[in-house]
């Protein structure tokens, strides 16, 4: 891997990134929340259901990057303030995007991890800032983008001087249409061996069906990835985004039971 | 899924191949070997190897399809001998790979599955053909397939009265260059909504690199594939094909054995 | 270009195939045709149409390959009769695809061109095959296949004994879904500085929509490819397949008009 | 095309974008210039260069993204500065890309046309931000987006009131590894028959590949291109990026005689 320098796995020590009292890179984090943040009824109430499956961290946007600029675009501010009343309400960190340099300072009062999303991978403006930010940071893989790319990325946060970056496999875009994306299961183990950096997996964007989620969570885990992020929203059938991909509660509570007996189990063999 | 009549999913009743004693789709099939026959001493010692560390069948190409007509093609009818040979020694079933319609016949003798290899994948001539024959038929994806075109291949073979299909998820091709393919184990769960066929996975091609096959075999088993075709090879470092993507006998058995415990924990939740 | 012998530009020279009185790879010949030979009413007039607009060449498919078994696949030997009639009302030399190797033999007789189809690119059987054939080969791009791969596909050819090799860009895949493929213009003047082998263009195949067939024609004119391969059908609106992507005798005869000025315009520069 | 209202081609009139006397859309566009602003010298003398050999605009970075922080990256205002005297020197307006939404206002003050990198093409911030300037905006199409994105980003600019935007097909970034990205020709005419903006081609990041950017230059104007933005450095050996792509001004300067010697002759048969 050509000019990294502080991403590189560098003898066997891996980064663990602090989120409040959670490590993430150490154990298995599960992050699980509302594509969107539509309103505050929602947004606590899938943060107390997602809190009582067992999820460490909440996801939801304030900021939503879409196609069309006709398209719902988050409530904003109204977004953060409600997420952090979930907070308040349930003690599970922040998970949310920021789109916009210009942001990143006060995004930082309400996230306790600043999300990057795909289309912004290489918005490297916006990399340098989270890099001076005091907020961990979640990286997702750009769509068409590499490993190396996505690394190099890494990088630029890492050189402002941030050293908690996350990395987050969200699929690669393909010639094949049954999924929303194709999941690229291989980049766990290859940033494994390339990267100290913690790597989890988003199989809600990756597969764009509820159906699929489930046996993906188990092969992420099994493929050493250190979290999921998944989308759930107590009115799933009404969400204004992400409907086919997002679980319900008790799609949720069944597939964390999953999830956390085939982490005993593979915790158990090492 | 447009088309398909016969490898659509119809209720919840799923094929199970049998290959011998060997029921693909029934318990999780482990198929291990050469790339390439090159020698009697090598296929054998390479068969009694990977029946040791646990194998149900073995692989090895006779007839190779390779990019350049100057590289090496296989060693033909002396190839499936010493195929034939292995098994009398080892009792291993053979899956080899079959590239003209005009010799699906004859290799029946020596194969016991006939494998269909991705650039055959839309050979209609060659898969009308294995439809009429009565050998179990293993059917890799093509590099730039969906999986309704896949099933649709699939549907080929069945249409002519072969009712003996197992598919083989090897890796699509994309941009991405750290692996030789792009492994699509969203395929795994996607065929086992569509079809009522079994699906195994190939993590050698799909990789290209022995260091990601471990983590990729458990995570194709853990998203519900019914088996793993993988390369093995005694004399790996003098292997004349796909030596980066080769496991050696001990890598193989330290393979099997996580496989195995990690199959009978997944057999036991159920 | 690795593992290339006979493909290779070497020097200036560059092939030219004959094909009756034709000579593709000298000026710029013309290949139009229904998709499927459907009657011998539909062919015959289609012919007459297509030669009276000043084509050079008469496509037509007896063999379709089809993603589903259960589509038309094509009138098999009685096409090829009704091609060799239209060949002897119009004096224009017959392209059509071969399938399989059992048929290259008999299909010779028929055909004047032998088509390998994308599908069928990486068949190596049938390109050794047509290698010991005396007629020329049209070698269509694989769908997947890098600008190497497809050489050597032509090497394989060349390899037997076959000179008379002509390429054929027809698009690859990839993530847009406005067109049925991606036209990769860029492979004709890769080709010209790899190669000594003509290489014309299929816009039809390529762009899966009439309304871009003009524009693409005059861009792969313009990209120095040695000809085109367009479905034309008197019957369009009623065509068993490719409707979308086929003109008819008038469209193509304006195609003919602004690809012959164009060409005059090319040639009276150089 | 969902969701468009702007863009969407309406009736017949096309857009044509007023850059100083320029009017792109109206005649065939040659911009040109080095990829980075590296020196005073070296920028004013391709200046003159490429406006000698008639160049109607002056492109180059002052701002660049690189893959890695460790890379150049650009002079910023310095960079800009020497633009603005290149300007003074040659009267070509330039073009110049901005990569943060901070930037917009003051870059304004140096550009005559604010270009969007495909890395950033749905950096909706930004677009938004460059939708409220007053200058015209270069939208380049990103690698891995389909024609129906790229037109809902133009969407986002068109409706925060900028009316002048200019698209930029600069390729995909496919399987193939000869070319730099494969450059997707299909996507003028499907412009075209979409929207009224205007859409010029850029050859050299398409190819990568000096030797193909006549070709591909010549197909881009046949295909029905309003322009092209071509790499070219008076010092293109010592150039600090993209060397393989940057033609000499001699090699420009023959590419000009060449494309306007077509446009001259296609803008005849109209």
């Amino acid at each position: 891997m050509t000019n990294l320098k502080l991403a590189t796995l560098n003898g066997n020590e891996r980064t663990v990134v602090p989120v409040d009292s959670l490590r993430v890179g150490a154990g298995f984090t599960m992050i699980a929340g509302p594509c969107t943040v539509e309103s505050e009824e929602q947004t606590i109430e899938t943060a107390i259901a997602v809190k009582k499956a067992g999820a460490h961290a909440l996801r939801g946007g304030a900021f939503k990057p879409r196609s069309s600029p006709y398209a719902f675009q988050g409530l904003g501010l109204k977004g953060l303030q409600i997420l952090k009343k979930a907070k308040e309400e349930t003690g599970l960190p922040i998970v949310t995007e920021v789109i916009d340099s210009r942001d990143v300072f006060w995004v930082s009062e309400y996230a306790d991890v600043l999300q990057i999303g795909a289309r912004n991978m290489q918005n490297f403006s916006l990399l340098k800032e989270v890099g001076r930010s005091e907020r961990p940071v979640l990286l997702k893989r750009g769509m068409n983008s590499t490993v190396e790319e996505w690394l190099n990325c890494a990088e630029y946060i890492l050189s402002e001087g941030n050293p908690h970056v996350i990395l987050c496999e969200r699929g690669i875009r393909t010639f094949e249409k049954y999924t929303r994306n194709t999941l690229d299961l291989s980049s766990v183990p290859a940033i494994k061996e390339l990267s100290h950096l913690p790597i989890i997996v988003d199989p809600s964007h990756a597969s764009g069906r509820v159906s699929l989620i489930p046996s993906l969570s188990l092969a992420a885990l099994a493929a050493g990835a250190d979290g999921l992020i998944v989308e759930v929203d107590i009115n799933r059938d009404k969400a204004l985004c992400d409907r086919d991909q997002t679980l319900t509660p008790s799609e949720f509570t069944r597939l964390m039971e999953k999830v956390t007996g085939l982490y005993q189990f593979m915790a158990a063999q090492q």
